[in-house]
């Protein structure tokens, strides 16, 4: 089992949710956080070197099967992108494995509880 | 050492936490997410297939040495679950490999600074 | 590639991503939650126990290339201690490991995505 985690601009939740939906991916978990990507770096204010501003993102973890995890990369990356060919700032997905999984309702574990 | 992220329902926070106190888990990190489970599929609205609203859910981080992880599921899985059976909704456990932990405070690592 | 998650207190942000971007971690991700550390265990309110307060923390999520950990765990460790030989609650880095990272605008995969 995978767990994937994607940063994404907020505009393009809905777009995404309704991207892997129609994937069969259900079950999904949002927060709100913040990033900078590689374009900015440090800036200067007033003559002193200050950590730029903090833009507002989205990030949505996902726990799946193998066998979802490049058809929910793609849906994820169609859809979160702005424009054809993409804008700086779009994102990054991350995946990490996940050594067990288990349903608090049932106490099912491993692919059962995905 | 590994990490284990509970999602639960934000009603079943105080009871989870007084459970991993019990079972001597002491350091958590929380934060507020959002989530749907399989329940829930695509809505119609007004016709067009829309994603279905989110619901507010609570995420908790545990980083913990091998021997308490089989016990801090118990005990969240106990202490999250509404009912005696449980209810759809009550939420999910993930358990990832941590590879690494270092207290900033000291620099300790590996199991010393869980 | 890694994924490092640091857990420090909100008034270091500024300082931490100071030292990291001097360090040439550009890119990072920063959430709010709340922790506790050891030092508190339960309270008790009118006789009953009572898990106590939560603190407002930050999380800081940073994917790097292997290479990039060790000065990131000294760039963050050196940046969020609070006085000359830390302070309790100063929080926590973790470090897991990275399957796959995915640029969402190009779909570049790997250690050219982060």
């Amino acid at each position: 089992m995978k767990l994937i985690t994607a940063i994404i601009q907020p505009d393009r939740l809905d777009a995404v949710r309704e991207a892997l939906i129609k994937h069969e991916v259900f079950r999904i978990t949002v927060s709100r956080c913040a990033g900078r990507g590689r374009a900015e770096e440090i800036d200067l204010y007033r003559g002193a070197e200050v950590a730029p501003d903090l833009i507002p993102k989205v990030r949505i973890d996902i726990a799946c099967n193998e066998d979802f995890v490049e058809p929910a990369i793609e849906a994820i990356c169609t859809a979160a992108r702005h424009g054809d060919s993409g804008t700086i700032g779009d994102g990054k997905i991350m995946v990490t494995n996940l050594e067990q999984i288990v349903r608090i309702r049932t106490g099912e574990r491993g692919s059962e509880a995905i």
